[in-house]
């Protein structure tokens, strides 16, 4: 299914009189504080976020899942899924695949559908979490760590192998994401685990094309509860910087321990030249992988302020981030809840855009908090959806995507059209 | 000091061209969404938060403490403070006495101060939870729950005279925090001190006046380590359920454990008419009382959201809330950070005035999960600010009170008039 | 397969020159104190924790699971592997049911198999936090409490079923776990939500016979991430006082928020006489479901020091309490992990027997804090495990089960009868 | 006041009947496991701990503090204390000092004493986290992080002259401990922070002797509740390997968020040869300061357990650790809490020395988890405390020190000596 550009005109139109006078009253306002807010709608028209292949059906829990109608069954009709949000919203144009839920059997057909749907190839992903059927040497005790040569040699390959695929398609990185940990005192030694980590990754890494980064993630626990060998930012960095150059930091929103300042990580990183993915997702409790936005949106909003600096101020070697939405659809329509987080990820944006930073250097040289805590709250009160509607409309989308998605009735026709009980490759 | 009125006129108007546009900008955006935006105002216009006498000072943490100069050292230099804060603010209408630090001398001029400058007295404060100079019996291991009879019944005295004192005043409720638990597993008996708690407690309920209240505050730890003999919502309402119909659970937003979803507690002590006041704070690890709306304002507008539904669907006895703010002002002005405090609650109040309840509840029955969050997200990420600015100027106090607090140097004028060395009594 | 006692008394002799020595070096050293080892033998032998179904193959995440070899497929092989279990601790005397994954076929043949193996039928449990096959409502957005009185019927029915099943093999109490919650603030009404959950439990408590007990489970988050309906001991407290006397709060060591003080929660439910049963694990994240006495020894021994103190001082009406293991064993043999934990369970009650409550109580009033802390570290830190080992050779069973269990091969035997790629039911 | 060794000697024989049967049976225990427990018991008392200065009164929270009698109030009077724990425990052979709280008036003397009582000076502590009397620059808003250069120029001084203190006595190193941090969301820039904290740093470390060392500590939160500049052991790592092969990060046990898995810290830091001290204490919520062993002792044996590991590991160019404990001694006798931190430390080491590493590794190898569990746990239930009681013995040192302790009536002593209202200088 591809959604039809004149409806969403249509669409636009009928609320156009509404949206115009919010937009221009929030543009003199903005324009009596000197902000440029057309600057502003510009650089979130340009703001492009992958949608990851395993997020277009529903996820669960290991208490159950529910499923969800019409999910895609195979990788086409995911890239038609990520098609339908990209012309919804105009900001999801990439994909980032996960092998081997996703390796395409015509890597040149896939490629054009992509083309066609202006979609490109973010970041690929190896899986060591869990065993595939007829795996020769299992996973159970760890990959990239495992105490078992074979076991490790196995996962190496693996990831050489998604490299590989990733080339055909047009991608410049994989994703490292490691379950490997252990789940009770003594059955790992850490310094044999983390040994054998950063040997397997500097393989993987020198498999890689020149032009290629690697980004490994970190996680404090889960699916071990005791140990994860990457448990932390530290970790990830020291790795990385045994890597090589190319190698990178990646840093999931979910993958921290309570109450951890992840901002404050964010802008070490940046700093250091080191920061090379985000994934979004929100949380209260632990890798929750909820909507992002839906819980603590100050907080993202504090995170995409540390990034619009980072980027402003960038002297080390940071490459353009790789952005990524990466939560569990266990509730909402998954197609719904990516549109969703486009929305809160776009509006944190915009809002970090409005801080005035020299205003800000200046009264934190004053040493005057109230005033410095103002300025960013100011920032954050602002209602910035008028801006992220005409960044929209600008790209030919949605003012409002998930309003468009439903009088389209899209769910509707996706069920029509691959039924109700098929179930998305990996869930 | 005190605030000259017609000065706050004149900055008011000043700004006047600027407010009312915008203003009526989301006058009519409300009224789009046939929301009355100026019954909304009113509400705001009447909502009152008590400042406790002990928040006018610096604060400070175990490691050290910043004086901060033209700070009060009397009751009523205290008083004093509020009403500037109330007459910048307008909706700073009462004060929390702590005793001992705040004994009247002279009960009848401080009533007559106080309502000269339109300042009510909210709950008394009892102190058991640090030894007074002279004092007969230790707190040391425990007050009300002590293991010696002498330190207990000590501790109901004192609570017993604070009612007295509170009397004078005209304040009609007490607020119990007890610091009682042990640092050390084995420390203390938690079933003995639990017993011991309880009928503490009912000791000071029965000589309470038949007007009065009781508010019963819990906390996980801090400063006892191991366990808190009221540790937890539940053990309160326990509490308050044995000691009678007029003793009530106080809510402190810093008094939780990690990742505590605080509006649950807040709904279900509503629900239960069990709900007796609030203290305003914001943290991100502990404890850690630093301005309410500083770190995060969500989490703020979905408890004002269950407050709101809880005042409209009351079929409960609670009372009328006492509203407090528990801050502790380390770093900045403690007046600028009251009023910060004070925009914060007023903001996230006219957030959740906006919910569309009816909209919310057939959302909730349609299991329209996406709907429900935009629902609650429209009216947070609505800038309400000009609506709180409007009930400002409707009081006769500043539309922009710090603004106004800076241009009218009133940190000056008390410094100048305290000296730049005075400490607050009990910091 | 059944275990060769005869076989377990050989291997049990074959070590009784080490036993035997460092058991009466012990008792000599209590005696010294005070204590009669002998009277804390018998004691252990008598301590009995049930197994539940579900825990006899292999667990996993929601990343994946490895499959065991030689799991149980259906109810029978359930029991026959708690009797192994049994045979070798002589703790097991009990089987805890899951409906629907253990509906009998012949309750009457399970029965006399149970009883052959000298297994009674501790609580069955309900299960409606997934849909099962054919299912006609669904509890995707909750069971008891969800705003379709539909699915709320269905519900409170299957429980009701629940109960009948249990009548019919000897069971006396139901454990009721509601999965019910919401992910997204704004999903669920927390009022009404809470009042079906309350009038939902009243309607199958009605249904109980009159020598039932209903045992209420409480947890903060997972499944879902933002609100669970019965999200402490408070709220479950409340709902049992509701429901009636024979309603009791279930503890399960997992259920908590960091850092929460469970032995504190565990003496104030004995307390009050609303104690039901405890599910035993451990964890060092969350709902981990470790095995218990892996990451946190000395807490367990804590629970277990107001769990004996609790059954000395029980002036209220708790029942005997339901013990029982609630594990997930994603990387050890089950069986193996089973035996751990009543490992762990007996020398965490041993340790707690050792403690002298008059000394205790006398460090207590005299405000001895370093020797308060000691009493109960000179319990901890004593060797139990001989008097242990002693009462399970009392009881007919392995002085050291794990190390029977391998040199009997029983893996092996179980493998060889079942094969390896069975799933035990509702896994 | 100095210990009379005639004295310990005399309550070590009246024991001996009792502690040699103990022994023996543990000697024998332990041989039957090929284990030589008289190995152990040299490491043990080889063992040294080194006591802080300002441990040796009374600790103490925001909320107030409660005075202990006899507390030392000069530098003279904290080493005879530390000569007092360490006469009675033969393992508290060093104390390591806090400047300004204790400068020495004649160095010579000092060291004399010291040396005296058997006692080294260890790390020198720098102070930049309050503002002494009289102060030039305020450190309210950062020491070496400050966007003031006044500030931070003032602060490297304090350490520079720090560090030559510390060369008069002997000392071998300076602890840095930087509160530097902010509350408020936008109040501090993270990078210019960061790159101040690193520049002075650097400034201190090219002033150390070529024979010195310095420690970086790290620590989330507290007393700033938004942002600690150096917040975890990657940035004190980050910043060690920018200073230079003499630069460590410093771990304390209370300086983590919770769930942290500390001993994979203390792995990874060994593993890299960056792991310079320890500082002992425990905790339930922060960092609560507790005695160290009596809340998590499993904790401080798997910690140890790597310690142990590393040490026999270690490939790398760590430092002979610097042991301290730093507790806070807010209900306890000071010198008693403060010796059973030691026997705790010296239990957890003894375990710790128990565990079979070549098994170990087998089993790691082997993937047999429950054996790993059982190997870690057979060390840790093994009752060492005649190993430890043995080590003091063969130290002169008491076999219960804190029986002793009361027996000589050291705290009366101390009070007819130094009075009840005496203040350890810096609390």
């Amino acid at each position: 299914m591809k959604i039809d550009k004149s409806r969403l005109e249509e669409l636009n139109q009928s609320k156009e009189w509404l949206h115009s006078g919010t937009l221009n009253g929030l543009l003199d306002n903005l324009a009596s504080q000197n902000i440029d807010g057309q600057a502003i709608i510009e650089q979130l028209s340009k703001f492009q976020v992958a949608i990851p292949s395993w997020a277009l059906g529903a996820g669960g829990t290991r208490f159950g899942r529910y499923n969800f109608g019409g999910e895609p069954s195979n990788l086409e009709q995911k890239i038609y899924d990520v098609g339908i949000i990209h012309s919804l919203t105009g900001s999801a144009g990439a994909i980032s695949l996960h092998i081997p839920w996703d390796i395409p059997s015509d890597a040149q057909a896939i490629k054009e559908l992509a083309s066609d749907l202006d979609i490109k190839f973010d970041a690929v992903n190896s899986n060591t979490f869990q065993d595939q059927k007829g795996q020769k040497h299992s996973y159970k005790f760890g990959s990239l760590c495992n105490e078992s040569s074979e076991s490790r040699n196995q996962a190496v390959a693996h990831n050489i192998e998604v490299i590989k695929i990733g080339e055909q398609l047009g991608s410049k990185s994989i994703t490292v994401w490691l379950a490997d940990g252990s789940s009770f005192p003594g059955q790992m030694n850490f310094r044999r685990a983390l040994d054998h980590t950063s040997d397997s990754l500097k393989r993987i890494y020198a498999e890689m094309p020149s032009d290629w980064s690697m980004f490994i993630e970190y996680k404090p626990y889960e699916p071990h509860f005791y140990h994860t060998v990457i448990q932390d930012w530290g970790t990830s960095f020291m790795l990385a910087n045994e890597c090589g150059d190319r190698a990178y930091t990646l840093v999931d929103l979910g993958h921290h321990l309570p109450n951890t300042n992840i901002e404050h990580i964010v802008s070490t990183l940046m700093y250091k030249g080191k920061l090379g993915g985000f994934h979004f997702n929100d949380s209260k409790y632990g890798d929750d992988d909820l909507t992002v936005g839906s819980i603590k949106p100050y907080q993202l909003f504090l995170i995409f302020n540390e990034l619009v600096f980072g980027m402003l101020n960038n002297n080390a070697e940071n490459p353009d981030l790789s952005w990524m939405i990466d939560a569990s659809h266990n509730l909402k329509d998954p197609l719904e809840d990516l549109m969703e987080s486009l929305d809160a990820i776009l509006i944190a944006y915009a809002q970090a855009l409005l801080v005035d930073q020299a205003l800000l250097k200046e009264a934190q040289q004053n040493h005057d908090v109230s005033y410095c805590q103002q300025i960013l709250q100011n920032a954050f009160r602002t209602d910035v959806r008028p801006l992220v509607r005409q960044a929209r409309i600008n790209n030919n989308a949605a003012s409002n995507p998930i309003e468009a998605y439903r009088k389209l009735k899209v769910r509707k026709t996706l069920i029509d059209e691959r039924g109700m009980d098929v179930t998305a490759t990996g869930l």
